[in-house]
């Protein structure tokens, strides 16, 4: 289980992960490299700022090895000067948080969006870096599958993804790939932000996770996928095209390895795992903060004209990999602790 | 919380809802009709099996109010003889949850899907008519809005929604209602089955359910309609459509009474409702029990041909209508609940 | 788990126990028969009713074993008539639930305590006789150690637990047993009643079950038997005695087989079992209800007298053995769950 | 909720206290008293280190309230060096956690006690003193009432608890308070340790506070009490000595104002509190670690004989009086939140 902690502007970020076995050796360079290809300023399509996120552990690590205990870590906020701020303590920005933290709570850190921050998500990679070392078996790799209208035509079997890192788009695929950083550049220039989808793929799943009813695989997948920011829809192998098939091409035949000779399931059927790749595809909505002007309110009502100041990712989509891939391999621990139980 | 249990083929399947506060009216009609919305053969469109759903109260009730402790409920089986699914002890049904069980629980009750069996939806209707009554300021709608290739192309704000139930497909628009009916017949006469899209609003949510981080309400709500049987996507608000925006497009303009001039974020803003309608649409696969024979093997690795004897639904969206209400109102109840202490 | 439902009044009450795992053989009888041990009217110092608890189950079990899914039982409520209540409605009974429920949930089922009454705690004698038959390598056995002031002092080492049954107060002891025999008809015939204590032991449990910090095995032992209606204390191994020893007549030497010299632990320590026999001790209060006049008041706060009618048991201690020991069968097959994660 | 984390000899021990509503004042300063009076070396009757803890927050708070988001804070490690702990790697120490650990985990941070050492109960103190700011109208107060056979006789009614802090052994009653510490000392010259009694009251708590069935109050005040190291024994109001007593002298009359005339509750009925003083008592073992020579036996089985070096605590008990309030404290915020969906 992952608690986090952390405003966007306090001193530090973190989280304690609880319930790692004893005894799981931990390679603390992987997770190191996971939160990596996460901060901002790693290429020239995501903001200026070079934050270097340099995570430290506290606890539940002894002599390499988990020691059973909850593990807790933390990262520093580096760049968390308050000043530029000031003038957003009153707005509240369009398709941000603002309005509806403040109706919650009363009282918001609105510093750089505060807990609302994606910021938030570094603990999650941190986490899920810790997680996957408890499943060396089991692969789980993401990439950008589509960036606005540039959508990857390949099938899934076709790509190469040891390329995923290739190029800053995270798009395993080069001629894809380089529209996606065109159309990029473009909504740079224009001020404005697109969204995009991620397509992840885990293999070596144990046969057999998840719980028959409320927590069936995909639906711990699915909540897990849809609580990182920005996203807006999840879909799990055939998903949406599903609703257009017929029973007859849709089933999956079962082999006589108990595989499957189709897998419009996405490997998870009745809620259980059934050892072919888990396929799921995240939705995520273009990025909020523009450089355009846009009509808003003050918290008193009263109209305003906001244009972010400052430079900002245009398309978060790339840096939002290595948390899809987290969110998963946390969802994949989780259900194999779990399922210890039914293991003979 | 709800806990249900029940096999297909038990003597009755039932639940316990806790949780809800005390002295809340509830009408229990008003559950009993629900549930009758789900019910097999309750038109030509699903089973022929004329089965009746009569829930009964155990507990938690007092001169027609909640008394503040669980509400238990069960529903009989009344049509659990067992002896048709002999021929199913030993096979696998592609896309069914046969193999997988028998992979992971080892000990399998066959008859009829036993727990992985829709019919254990039956208790998320009970539930949810119960939470519903806990929040009547809220609307719940849902209804078919795909079928197979008939998808309807309304927009919302244009739909009759009392129209949902005038027409056996639960589509409101009586149009496109009739393609789709047309189209389910279709797949009855070919031996197959379809999947669908349903579409759901809540209105009148207070402003603030959700929690920021992990717990965000589209995360629960995604969870809780993913474990519903055989829906493979969730959207909210602009969904995969959003991947294909801008965000001078995307972002929802705040206006002076704080709604939002348009809806793309579908009422949830930083995992928090903001006021304006939740929708969501949910994608469910074809049927995967068919009359169309398919190749398959025995629990031995044996390959063998199957074809479902008698008759079966060849679409089951339009019964899960009041399923996915059912789910949301949980949830809705679940977060309502948990924002009290921020309640002032 | 388990979650309970059910008034003293209602139609019936039950539970539904989740998380056993699947294929373990399930001995109804053995179930039934701890039901038994509980119920009324099973000796002449309990109360006349005669009432026959059976138990039902409803899912979960299948050809004699566990399938993994939830096990719903229930019992009906033979005796449920309520006209006897009605002078009740308004009374607020000196220490029992009626005053805080009223405070709490403003509307009440007044019938026979509704859902404050002892009788739910046959859904834990229920619950415990199944958890019990996760683990048959261990043994759970409690007694009457204590009936107001005659307290048994024969050492545990010298009891022979066999006899618990052999006579109606549950103390092996004979010369002792019937000492509490008379006291307890003293009691009843000063229409009064006494309190009692139970000691119970816990042999054949694994080696390290229990969590480090919160969930210590000694805290969930003592959470479990601090829940059931009456009691009022609860020691493991030396309890209160050890605030009066030396450390060093207090530590336990460890030996060459692992195993303790003495056990002041009570078979616990830093939170977790050592092998040991785990010994804990349970006080109960004595029934609040008595025949007795009693000054108390109505919910608008006029004074008034209360006798109870009718008989009532004068001591419970005796029909709480089996409780008490379900509560800690289920504590245990709890951890032995949790604990699969740690085993190699 | 509260999660906590750290090794005695990691680098810091810290924790996440979740839940908090928004909006609370927090007076950080009450936080630091609270660990001072938890800390070694403030008195002759404590170990000479003289260790600082200071308390850094690093989320969840905002211009001096909180924010509503999870609140986090560590405590260094100032006195870490671990060289004087490799005797120890080998050799389990009796009644210590060393065996029960190694046999759970495997693999074992031996240095200090590692996760086991009640080191860990500084992050409670903290998460307690904020908790108490949540109910300012809570008063929770512990202290001393026996020391080995030194019992503390007079009534709580005649104390004055003003002056719990006036004497190092935190016995408010200075005669009493005397003998206690002479005895430690006692102890101390005999290279031996003692155990001891804390009671604990809690006034002002809210009528209506716990849940009717499992999670009654004096329920989980015994889990919370009991997962501090070294508790044996748990009683609220009457305790043990209710066992003893008949129902006409133990009920509580009520009076016309809805209090009681007497007590023996002890604040709770029906796991609901009353409003009536809600009073614990709580029994500690004697310090394990002493200067005697013990038998043992080291991890292969090997006899040894060990003595402790360097000096020890010989009664915990008075720096434990901080711990005792704050685990209090923290189940009174927890049902005072879980209450409020009953609250009108």
């Amino acid at each position: 289980m992952l608690t986090t902690y952390g405003e966007s502007h306090g001193s530090q970020i973190g989280g304690i992960l609880d319930g790692m076995p004893a005894g799981i050796n931990i390679d603390l360079d992987l997770v190191q490299q996971a939160l990596d290809r996460r901060r901002p300023g790693q290429s020239h399509l995501t903001t200026e700022r070079n934050e270097e996120d340099k995570v430290t552990f506290h606890s539940g690590l002894f002599e390499g090895k988990t020691s059973g205990t909850p593990i807790a870590f933390s990262i520093p906020n580096k760049d968390q000067q308050s000043k530029d701020y000031g003038h957003l303590k009153d707005v509240y920005r369009p398709s941000h948080a603002d309005f509806t933290y403040d109706a919650k709570y009363g009282h918001r850190d609105y510093r750089g969006g505060g807990r609302s921050s994606a910021r938030e998500t570094a603990c999650r990679v941190v986490a899920g870096a810790l997680a996957a070392q408890l499943l060396p078996q089991v692969s789980v790799k993401a990439w950008v599958s589509a960036v606005g209208p540039i959508a990857l035509q390949v099938p899934t079997s076709e790509l190469d993804l040891a390329h995923i890192d290739a190029h800053p788009t995270r798009c395993p695929h080069q001629e894809t790939a380089e529209k996606m950083e065109t159309y990029i550049e473009q909504c740079r220039a224009d001020k404005d932000s697109t969204g995009g989808v991620i397509t992840a793929v885990a293999t070596g799943v144990p046969v057999g996770l998840g719980e028959p009813v409320f927590d069936k695989l995909q639906a711990d997948l699915a909540k897990a996928l849809m609580s990182i920011n920005a996203v807006k829809g999840f879909e799990i192998g055939s998903g949406f095209a599903a609703a257009a098939m017929r029973g007859s091409a849709h089933n999956d035949a079962i082999t006589e390895d108990f595989t499957t000779a189709t897998n419009h399931a996405g490997g998870v059927v009745g809620g259980l795992s059934n050892g072919a790749p888990i396929e799921v595809r995240v939705a995520f909505k273009p990025v909020a903060t523009i450089g355009k002007e846009q009509q808003t309110v003050d918290k008193d009502g009263n109209a305003t004209i906001l244009a972010a100041k400052g430079r900002h990712d245009p398309c978060v989509v790339p840096r939002a990999v290595p948390i899809v891939e987290a969110m998963i391999q946390l969802v994949l621990a989780d259900h194999y602790l779990r399922n210890l139980k039914y293991t003979r």
